[in-house]
């Protein structure tokens, strides 16, 4: 078989960079553009030299017109603002887009221009977009031309509560999510806030009522419940490089017992190969799934208060990022959907 | 004036270190007693290399009967159940007692053994014993003979929310506190659970809806509104040494407004040498609290869910733990509140 | 192809557990059994939960008789002083043996029982058992029965300085090896010495002369150069998971250049896949080798004092232990060497 | 007694913000300026939020010449080469001057000018500057005008090695020194290099044979021994906020002996307030020195290599910095030398 030719648009921040990584251990995988406007016409294996003896392979500019036509499949990994001007029908048209930014997940354009500040240069492609996860989404994904690959913090939010919002066991108005993030969640770009003497041995919340994940966790679980769903998410900066653990709490509904919601979530995801939903007091921990295109779901509840407690585990880079990036590719070009993913990960790393 | 002789029962745990440095550094106290079951007749500094050239002080064994005579004021650092017999009648005749274990902060014997499930031997002292929260129970202190010094999880969660609840501003159902704890909480017993490799990049929740502390934060928030509150309490560890982060989450009673918040804050604390209310949109972090006894407050609300949230940061070892205890120390001896712990901390540490 | 049958012996320790990990994405290996006496019985994704839907294997008790029997290779990973009784000409008869402790890798039976204080139990085999360096001895490799996997430190010090020495570029009698080595290295048990807190934010070095990788890397470049080499050897623990870092120093005989050196390594190294000679100025850093088998060398010279100084790193699991073991099956087995091998490994991480 | 009036030029970097924290807590010192180029005009306490509550001090610029005329004290914290600009006969007339930074190390302006690349613009002040290692030049310290505080790296070696150099028991040409410091000592500025992500869990060298402390720290061995002496060093970045390690190596001398080198070590340190040698197998760890300004010195010998082996410890921001910076201010002003020094730190941090 032909080997699907790949490029990466903007390949040298870390969730390109993982993706890379993953894609040339992708037995049906050819990657042809690694792209980079910081590290043009350099050696990606000089920039990152774990790639040393991997690959030659030099940073190219992002001409998407020229790629488009000679690739299968184009990753975007840009800042926000960028995907919506460079994705057009032309490109469509020559290639599969999967873009793991945010320019293409929220279904309404106000909402998009109201959290991310910016202008949405092709509100004619939001709703053809499919949005990127396969836990939901798998049959439109497969035939989809743009992907909207969901963000980090939102991945392992939707999936630790989805279960309980569409089976209604919960009080949708009283959802909080306090979530946690390594380092490698605020990019790589460099400022204060990631010099390592001040995010070492430190945490703090951040962004607090405000964060560009809040519309797209609630624009999901709204479509859940086919009611509109507003909640309180918190996002945290812990000191270690990967991994996101996400907290999360609803009242339950009336008459709803633990039997009942392990019982949902078992449901729902029984045939999901990611998705690990772990035995009663076993606590998900944040290792357990780095490396990995995993996430795991441990269940609580408390009599006390009557409320449900979820805590989640994701490696955002992976399954946040470039790991479900390369899932949706699977279920794009019909191969095995846990090709080049179903790995034990590294630890203790 | 002569000073004041102190001793520290089970001074080589991480507490017990910590207070032994404060008292060190505390101009008003000579530090009479180390004592110490698994390094009995071994130097101090030996143990702690630290105290290298600052101490010769051997650690000798805890008896109460002889240490009480000769001594002003004693600090138990004990794991919990052994306070409870060793503080006796004759102990307290002697000397004062403060006791920075579980031991005496629960009012009633019954929840106590529930959830530390240890018998209390000397319930007779309950009710004399006085919770060593100075914000709250500053005079009551000034007279005390026995103190029962708060957990950490419990002071930072405690002065938290305490002024929301006081002045019943919230709805005391929907309290959620998901709080997050550096390594030295845990202890310097050695298990598999603090092993480096198995807690460094790594996070996990813990106890969900079955911390001991629980009780102790709802014990407060009840006599504050004289009322019986049930909340939600979730710890975390956290790849650090040092420090506690909570936050904290309640809806808000109808028509309280963020102004009504922070002027409510700032009235209770305004004559606090320890609480720092942070401006709004500043954001607590654990690094500027390392090694200090204040403990900063964020106040956030949020209009769209009318949740207030409280984020709020201690060092576990002395605001939660050592310092608190000196802290009460000088209220007993009728010190400046502050002798000795008025410190910027040590940063980046 | 019928795939090799592999059993781990220990593989609840952590080269253990990375042997593991590597061998079930190796395409030509079933994993047949996995031993441990701590964990007996019980599920090893119940111990290692990265491997949760990855295996559902159990953890059976060493009896090699029978294992070796039923595989075509097994692996040790256990405290010296056990394989040397373990190791039968029985279980050689049976099955290959790639052993990655220390009890076959010294020569001399007397050497091997000063440093480690242990009776050798076969001293007989000492002589069939081939080290397992492939840089070095691969052609012995491919017909051996009994491999003896090198030491991390080991590792990473041989291949450092092996050019020098076998081309007699330095005065042997000032070798000093300066090595840094992540905690994974200390291994999973547990004691005060990797405590988290104990460890984190601090570095010590240890064992000062008399670290037990010292005869082996002395016996291998006494080898090299056909004379008897004694030299300085350092290991310090940094607070990280992996990785070691060896930075090495020797004054270079008259008339050496810096470009004798290049020269002198890249000849040594030409074919090697898993030697990454580094150019000009270009510093190791241990996050490049992370989760991979390279060594990352780094040659410097210094004319004021006429010493070579070579950084090199490696992952302390990975070419430092599991991955070599690999490497090894590889080429036992006839496989292309860097089956399941050749990977970018993990950053960040 | 009237206090004395300190400035702190350049008070908002690492080194900067150490001693102002270190001021604030010394009972004879008034803090009158705080300058900062970066920060000019904000509040102190906004940028080290630790501040909070203890000073409202505002940042100003550095106006040398009117802030000697209104202070005893300057101390500067400030990048190569500004120093020497700066510093002028009438600042020296008006006010003492202590320079954390490296103007003034070097007594001869052409190796300065040869290792920092910068022009050296006050050589007439070389001659008069005092090297601050109180330790060598204490009576010295006590009448200079203008001293020059030593590098982190530089003190940590220097009182390493001196007894060895000035007694005669090693071979000078085969000095090596082998430094590992946490990351505060690349400074608060920002890039790549000090990322969190790239520099976590994480080793590297750096600058081999050519970091800017190895003239001063030759300059002031050659002084002891009065021989010129070159030797090596080689500094490495460390995954932690604070602490240098450096292990020294060096040929013994013909017939010296372990008990002449503890006996030498002894007899040079016995009245140092700040020098702890360690006991016979005790081990250096930057952890016992944090936040103080003591340096721990262990003593290895090997008698198979004549080397031997000094590994020593000290917190690089307080003996290797701001500490060091006030023990010169306690002698200049004849103050007891451990004035608002003499702490056992913060442990575990």
């Amino acid at each position: 078989m032909e080997k699907i030719k790949a490029a990466i648009i903007g390949s040298t921040g870390y969730a390109g960079e993982e993706l890379t990584k993953i894609l040339f251990n992708h037995k049906s995988v050819e990657v042809k553009y690694l792209t980079s406007k910081t590290y043009l016409d350099q050696k990606y294996s000089d920039i990152y030299q774990n790639f040393n003896s991997i690959t030659d392979i030099i940073c190219t500019d992002d001409n998407l017109d020229k790629i488009s036509k000679e690739t299968d499949v184009i990753f975007l990994a840009l800042p926000h603002g960028i995907a919506s001007k460079k994705v057009t029908k032309e490109v469509l048209y020559n290639s599969k887009v999967i873009d793991l930014g945010a320019d293409f997940r929220l279904k309404d354009k106000e909402i998009y221009e109201k959290w991310y500040n910016v202008e949405h240069f092709s509100p004619e492609l939001l709703n053809e977009a499919v949005y990127g996860l396969p836990e939901i989404y798998r049959e439109k994904i497969k035939t989809a031309r743009l992907i909207a690959n969901p963000g980090c913090y939102t991945t392992c939010s939707i999936l630790s509560i989805y279960p309980l919002v569409k089976n209604n066991l919960i009080d949708t108005n009283s959802i909080i999510i306090d979530a946690k993030s390594g380092v490698t969640g605020a990019g790589r770009g460099v400022n204060l806030g990631v010099h390592y003497c001040e995010t070492n041995e430190n945490i703090k919340a951040y962004k607090i009522s405000s964060h560009r994940h809040t519309p797209e966790i609630e624009q999901e679980l709204s479509f859940a419940l086919n009611k509109k769903i507003t909640l309180q998410f918190t996002p945290h900066l812990i000191p270690m490089n990967r991994g996101i653990l996400a907290t999360s709490y609803a009242k339950l509904n009336n008459g709803v017992t633990k039997k009942d919601i392990f019982d949902c979530y078992i449901e729902q995801y029984k045939n999901e190969k990611f998705v690990r939903i772990l035995k009663e007091n076993i606590y998900p921990e944040t290792k357990w799934t780095k490396g990995t295109n995993f996430i795991d779901i441990g269940i609580f509840t408390d009599s006390r208060t009557n409320n449900v407690i979820i805590s989640a585990s994701i490696d955002n880079l992976v399954k946040g990022a470039a790991g479900q990036a390369v899932q949706n590719m699977n279920l794009l070009f019909n191969l095995d959907e846990t090709e080049g993913l179903m790995t034990a990960g590294v630890f203790p790393a």
